[in-house]
């Protein structure tokens, strides 16, 4: 796989559907005020965190029941007429975008959870609960959910994209932490997936088929998800490292190990030098860990004395340790801010993320030849990542007036994930396939996998009305 | 849901295809010896450790080689005749059966592990590899392959049922240990799902589609597995109750204060009793867990003693702890032998085993109204449960040649399934649906998932010949 030569592959293929005034006229006589047509909130739906465009969806439906996903999604298909959920707007890699035409349905309306059964440690939500919301409503049962992928997202767009981020290494990803699902199929009719019980032998695991298919099989209109008990004790701690080979190879040691650490986070010295203007923070600048460990007050000290120790035999210093709360906090400012920091490191740019995760063997060949690349390149970048996982993210700063720029990138992108995949990982640990990748998926899983794939999408939506043109063409 | 009255949905459907001679000959040319159509190899395949009959297969081919099982399935598909893949033949559920004929696929001489990564806690295997072989060739590496589903089952009949068993409380099941696959499809195209990389959003999760799918979707001919570090402390204690819902209750507040207890197993007094008489142990005669602690040693300490303070507050006594490995072994003794164990207190018996799972609050209403109805229906049964996932397994111990008690076994299994759906649970937690349970399965995931399953099936098998009359009827 070689560097592009053209922008070709860069813009999505814009093929909108006709969407015909009878479609408009049946949505607004059933939904009425829930459904709009204003130009300016179907542009605020037409987008999401990608620099992707495309022109917006016809209408946009305002969902507040499953029954009312279930008509919009009967009355779209009744004209063939794409559907696109819409949860927050925070997909990196253009799924909400209506390449198809089409009408998006907003499901940040049904944001109630549900039931809590703390006793079993489960929640089920509707699909427009955010993390950080069901986090604070359930924080009197002493349990939380523990899946941060940074943005306060959907927990149905979550799932649709198999999100994880800062946690998974010790907490899993949405596959993991998904019991069950509703769902609202192509054919409008609702269907269930899963149980309550924890693990199940019980028929094809449809859970799983829908986390991750990205709105293509069908809407998510309620979502089971596991809970953890809150751990009787968290500490954080942050450490410099005088490469970021020091840094990898120091947490591929702690994984190996199979020390239970709750969070292991890189951040390379750009970023810290970008968080320490936008922050007015003085850390030291030199590539960073950030840590979390979670357990028993004895098995966080032991977990902390063992990766203190591992980490100073690869020159980590500068350790400085938080147990409260506030203190947490105030250390990972620098995580946390690190994508504004990096923004507003360079006025008016836009940043494109990659996403490729390898074994964690793999991971200091895989990063640091990268590094190499992007140092060359000139792009400016930050980089941060959920190295515990083998998953990081470059996220070059592009002039979007200069489409030179971008070319670079996508060239920088394009032989990082080659890179990868050669290293037996994955174009994407936890975006998604969306617009971008689609190139990506078919070297990765395969045209005979990707072409399984595509059969199921025919058998379950035959008339490809759901967010047709993500993940594979048609 | 009632007691069924009659023994007819008990009987598999039987119809088998024609299997044309010219099928025969073309296996024969192309497998030579590792074909064989001798009626007891057929017989031998044509059955397993359910208590279903079926005619055997018409013959049997020994695969060596992904290519060989291609092969195999590919002259299959020409005549639309079934496929049913063997591995080691220790299905609960009539997988193995070929219930509308065909041909069956014996993978247990691809037999190799294929290449143990173990910086990266990984491995790849042929399906015919036992998980008692994998953990001794792998055992130089410090790791282990934690899934223990009693049996010494094949890897890739563990994938294809989603096996899991005593360990699954801390390790999860097949669902969270596969990684990737390689599977034979319909059409005898050999496709790759998953990567080595721990994460992945990209495109449909077909693993997670193929485990459990009962070899109903494909033929899997290489698994990718996760691997765990052996722990550096391990200690097992058994601990005697007044009564089962003591020793449930004292499971669900160990399950619910999140201790990452490793195993946590219940066996009941009439099982105790047959396995003293079996073993010549001599353990009280009450229900008893047994408990496995995974970690560091002052971790495994830890837990060791808030699980103990929690069993003494619901009366558990007669503590009994080990930490050599002949001890553990020791102690171990009556859950490993309490199949034969029972199987032996009636000699001539055949067991029939239950599977349903509940949320772990609900464990205990589902479990003693079962217990109940059982000892008021006078069939001698054994009761043993991987209670920390919520899911246990009577073993009704039947005179084959009395229909009667088979009838009264399987009226106790109706109302305990009706009850663990009722209890938001499921009808299998890890034997899977094969012949025995399609029935339930429409009743647990309802109408439209079970015809979306359907339509998967389809889609991916048009001519039927996968496994065919398991899961779900066409």
């Amino acid at each position: 796989m070689n560097a592009p030569t053209t922008l070709s592959h860069l813009v999505p293929e814009i093929q909108p559907r006709e969407v015909p005034p009878a479609l408009i006229e049946a949505l607004q006589s059933r939904f009425g005020a829930q459904c709009s047509t204003a130009l300016a909130v179907r542009e605020q739906h037409g987008r999401d965190e990608s620099s992707f465009q495309a022109p917006p969806p016809a209408a946009v439906v305002f969902a507040e029941s499953t029954r009312d996903v279930a008509d919009a999604v009967r009355l779209a298909g009744q004209h063939e007429v794409p559907v696109i959920p819409f949860g927050v707007g925070s997909s990196l890699e253009g799924h909400l975008l209506a390449v198809q035409g089409g009408i998006s349905i907003d499901v940040s309306r049904m944001n109630k959870v549900l039931s809590v059964n703390a006793e079993d440690l489960t929640v089920t939500v509707q699909p427009g609960v955010t993390r950080k919301q069901l986090n604070e409503e359930i924080r009197s049962t002493g349990l939380f959910f523990p899946i941060d992928p940074g943005a306060d997202a959907s927990l149905g767009g979550m799932a649709a994209t198999r999100a994880s981020g800062t946690n998974a290494v010790r907490y899993g990803t949405m596959r993991e932490n998904v019991l069950g699902l509703e769902v609202v199929t192509a054919s409008g009719e609702a269907i269930r997936t899963g149980t309550r019980a924890k693990k199940s032998s019980a028929g094809y695991d449809l859970t799983r088929l829908f986390v991750g298919s990205e709105g293509t099989l069908g809407v998510i209109t309620e979502v089971t998800l596991r809970l953890y008990p809150i751990p009787e004790a968290i500490s954080a701690a942050i450490c410099s490292f005088p490469s970021i080979e020091a840094a990898v190879r120091a947490t591929i040691q702690v994984i190996q190990l199979g020390v239970p650490i709750a969070r292991v986070e890189l951040i390379d010295q750009n970023t810290v030098r970008m968080v320490n203007a936008h922050s007015k923070l003085g850390l030291r600048i030199e590539p960073m860990l950030l840590m979390e460990f979670h357990g028993s007050p004895a098995g966080v000290k032991e977990q902390a004395e063992t990766v203190q120790e591992i980490a100073s035999e690869f020159g980590g210093n500068a350790f400085e340790w938080a147990t409260t709360p506030e203190e947490r906090t105030r250390l990972w400012t620098a995580r946390h801010n690190a994508y504004f920091a990096a923004i507003q490191s360079r006025p008016g740019c836009r940043a494109i993320s990659t996403d490729t995760c390898v074994p964690i063997s793999r991971l200091a060949d895989c990063l640091l030849d990268s590094v190499k690349e992007a140092d060359e390149s000139g792009i400016p970048y930050f980089l941060v990542g959920h190295v515990g996982d083998g998953n990081f993210h470059f996220g070059y700063l592009l002039d979007p007036n200069d489409p030179k720029e971008r070319e670079i990138a996508e060239g920088l992108n394009h032989k990082l994930v080659a890179r990868a995949l050669s290293l037996e990982g994955t174009c994407t640990g936890e975006h998604g396939v969306g617009l971008h990748k689609m190139g990506f998926l078919v070297t990765e899983a395969g045209a005979g996998a990707v072409e399984m794939m595509r059969t199921i999408k025919r058998a379950l939506d035959p008339r490809n009305i759901m967010n047709p043109g993500k993940i594979f063409s048609l």
